[in-house]
């Protein structure tokens, strides 16, 4: 704790209903802030937790987003829906400030990754807070993906607020309900409101911070394309016994269809996988290398023996496009399996993309490989002639929300800013290139006519997109002295 | 329709209330009962089929179990259960007929694989009988396999009554409760009442007939083994951009590790697989020849455009060992699909086996085929320390409820005698050295001291072990006729 936050500690302290100190930096008050009413802040995160944010619930995107209207309004931000039919709403506030120079976006998302709650340990919308490790941590869906940004940027004008620290920029708050779907619709919501969600930059706040916990700064993120492929066996499930040796099984096809994508080393064998990768800058090649190298403690921490990509580091191999396989489902295993050969073999791929492969050409990529292997492609359920008439038929469903890599060059005068506010906050911080996740920055930059710069405050072991997602406590406070301390800038 | 069974009919009219006639062949009086109480038949068989019979619910197990000996008991016939501590019990039937020279034991089943309600058109146990393509089915677990027998071997009993036609053998009804589960404790039970079960032959009424539609006999049936392998990624599910390049994926490790036991024809890679086999004897081969050709016919009802096997037909196929996958599993596919990096993945796999090749070595072949890929086998859930200490790690769960295929000579005197039987009431009859499917026949032969020759009587196209199973009505008129005539053998 610092000299300064100490004193604030005190004035909190000895003089709970004095005027807030107007001398603090941004991050001392939200520091100050966050000390003073940790409970109340906990109690009102895990309020919004508790609002379910899948997308097969479109009434409870709903009550989140209006939740989030009436959260800005009561702060006296002017706060409106930008809807577009069929689509959960963008939340929009607007600050404008008198004689501002610069304009600041703030994204983040409200909605959440689908949830299989049996695979809980407590229920995916009822917010805990547990103890583990002797550090506290909140478990929700979405607790680190994304509301935590969310509320750490609201927690940071009531910080900013109560320290009497005024706002020097106008600021948006962009507050997206379909990221976790990939963001079909951003682009059109925000094309269409260009004035309104105009500014200098977007700070895309979503995302873990650095493994090794410490304040990352990220100026892209990997775009992402998805294909689900079925493989067909026996149009009906048939006996394995009486039609093993002779009836194809779809799973073992589908096994094998995916064996001949990657090697024993996570090396994608797709033809032209790798075609057109845009290199890094020196500045960002230097950004890199001075990044922590936490692999070995991660191996630790995730019980892995081994890991791909033929001894490079994870921060190398996610400015690599990658190929993952989601999901495999065939008949059924454990104490449902029967002895059956199944009808049908299907699998969830995830492509991640980097700054120069398209998301249109990688998923071509891939369906050229499948036909490459024997397959007729059809877009839908195949038909029994088709069946008939071609020895092996795969349904390929492309996901058309799909969207392509971004980096901003750290360069940018805006990028230099957004570096010294941050550290302003945080001290020593992670600088890189890109994220390994995705989120879809080239949308916001084409509509909004604006940079993106990708500010995370979530812990990396967060259980993001997987049962038990968590945010440590401590991220979401660190987290607003750096929201504080952007909400600042000139 | 013969003269004998119009004239049976004609006496059923005229006569309702008059006493049987004596002079009708077994099959003949089975055909004029069932004509005349189809209605209450139908009835009774579902009542039968509705009670739950699956290997996860043993309280419904028993109500099928004490059925059965109602069923008995209420024909005056002997009847007990056979029982062990933890398995459904052996449901005995004992007809001891003066001077008998021959004991004739019926084995069925009365439990049924595990079921998956929302794959089903209609309930499982709730039986429905709908008219397709012009045919009364019967749809419910366990229409086909194996109620159907156990209903056909009471109806003819009550069919041979009626007409007033003697038994000359011994019969026994041997009705097992855990077959969908392997028998693992079938060979227990008959061993401790061998006195009870042993006969000259038992007849196996389980199965499909030939997919011609003609009433088949078999002599063996394969064995049958399985493996599940389930294969380590991270600890937990990790987002799939942020580690995916980085943290092997168990999703493809399972894909590449399957993909390598079979080539895209279907044969069987791994090493000493087809070691072993006994080849069929000159007759065996003969009655190969003979048996109808239906795989052009089963290709374009099962919607496949290719088969496996290199040109084999289904029949020679069968007499080969086989590998299926019965299922896969590795995070979610569909609406439930998450961008992650998932866990574990699993396999189910059913190994099929011939005469000659021992469970316990196949199985331990594939260990091995596993373990040369470079995956440290466990038997158990992996520690931290072994997922940490090894690149590869296999959990591998035999399944000891597995059993070696049985083929008994078709030139045996008994043998001759069945097929006699059953070509007296069935006419063109299809001879098969072995079925596709598994049954325990080694466990009964060791147990009962006896051969085994299987009498199947349900539809090839039944579903059985799948959703939606159906016995077509007409089968299970036929399958009295075939029942009367194996009760009446000497």
């Amino acid at each position: 704790m610092n000299s300064q936050t100490k004193l604030a500690c005190l004035a909190m302290l000895l003089l709970i209903a004095a005027p807030a100190i107007a001398a603090q930096t941004p991050a001392g008050a939200a520091r100050a802030y966050t000390a003073a009413h940790r409970p109340m802040l906990v109690q009102q995160f895990g309020e919004f937790l508790s609002i379910p944010n899948v997308a097969a619930d479109p009434s409870g995107l709903k009550r989140n987003a209006d939740l989030l209207v009436a959260a800005l309004k009561k702060r006296g931000i002017y706060a409106q829906l930008l809807s577009i039919p069929g689509a959960p709403s963008v939340v929009l506030g607007r600050i404008d400030t008198p004689g501002a120079q610069h304009t600041i976006v703030f994204y983040a998302h409200y909605d959440g990754q689908p949830v299989t709650p049996s695979e809980w340990d407590s229920p995916p919308f009822s917010p805990v807070v547990r103890e583990v490790n002797g550090e506290q941590r909140v478990y929700a869906r979405s607790a680190g993906d994304d509301k935590a940004a969310i509320f750490a940027q609201l927690t940071a004008f009531d910080a900013l607020k109560a320290a009497g620290i005024s706002l020097r920029a106008n600021i948006r708050f962009v507050w997206e309900g379909e990221e976790e779907a990939g963001s079909p619709h951003l682009e059109q919501i925000l094309t269409a409101n260009r004035d309104l969600v105009h500014g200098d930059v977007f700070l895309v706040c979503d995302g873990p911070v650095d493994q090794s916990g410490r304040q990352t700064v990220v100026f892209g993120a990997r775009g992402d394309a998805h294909l689900e492929v079925t493989v067909y066996g026996p149009h009906r499930g048939l006996h394995s016994g009486h039609y093993g040796n002779w009836a194809p099984n779809p799973a073992m096809m589908l096994a094998q269809l995916l064996a001949g994508m990657k090697d024993d080393d996570g090396h994608v064998l797709i033809p032209h996988f790798y075609d057109g990768i845009e290199p890094l800058s020196a500045m960002e090649k230097d950004a890199l290398a001075d990044a922590p190298v936490n692999d070995a403690m991660l191996m630790k921490a995730f019980w892995l023996g081994r890991v791909d990509g033929g001894g490079a580091r994870l921060l190398e191999l996610i400015n690599q496009p990658s190929l993952n396989v989601n999901g495999i489902s065939s008949g059924q295993t454990g104490a449902r399996a029967t002895n059956v050969i199944p009808s049908t073999a299907t699998a969830d791929i995830d492509l991640r993309l980097v700054v120069g492969v398209d998301w249109r050409k990688q998923q071509q990529r891939v369906v050229d490989y499948i036909g490459s292997r024997g397959y007729f492609i059809v877009d839908h359920e195949p038909t029994q002639q088709i069946l008939l008439d071609h020895p092996r038929v795969a349904m390929v469903v492309r996901d058309e929300a799909s969207y392509n890599a971004v980096r901003t060059p750290m360069d940018l005068p805006i990028a230099q800013e957004v570096i010294a506010a941050v550290k302003s906050a945080r001290g020593n911080v992670v600088l890189l290139p890109t994220m390994g996740g995705s989120v879809p920055l080239g949308a916001m930059e084409r509509a909004a006519d604006t940079r993106t710069i990708t500010v995370p405050i979530a812990n990396y072991d967060d259980n993001q997109h997987a049962a038990n997602e968590n945010l440590r406590l401590q991220n979401l406070w660190d987290g607003v002295e750096t929201m504080a301390a952007l909400l600042e800038m000139n």
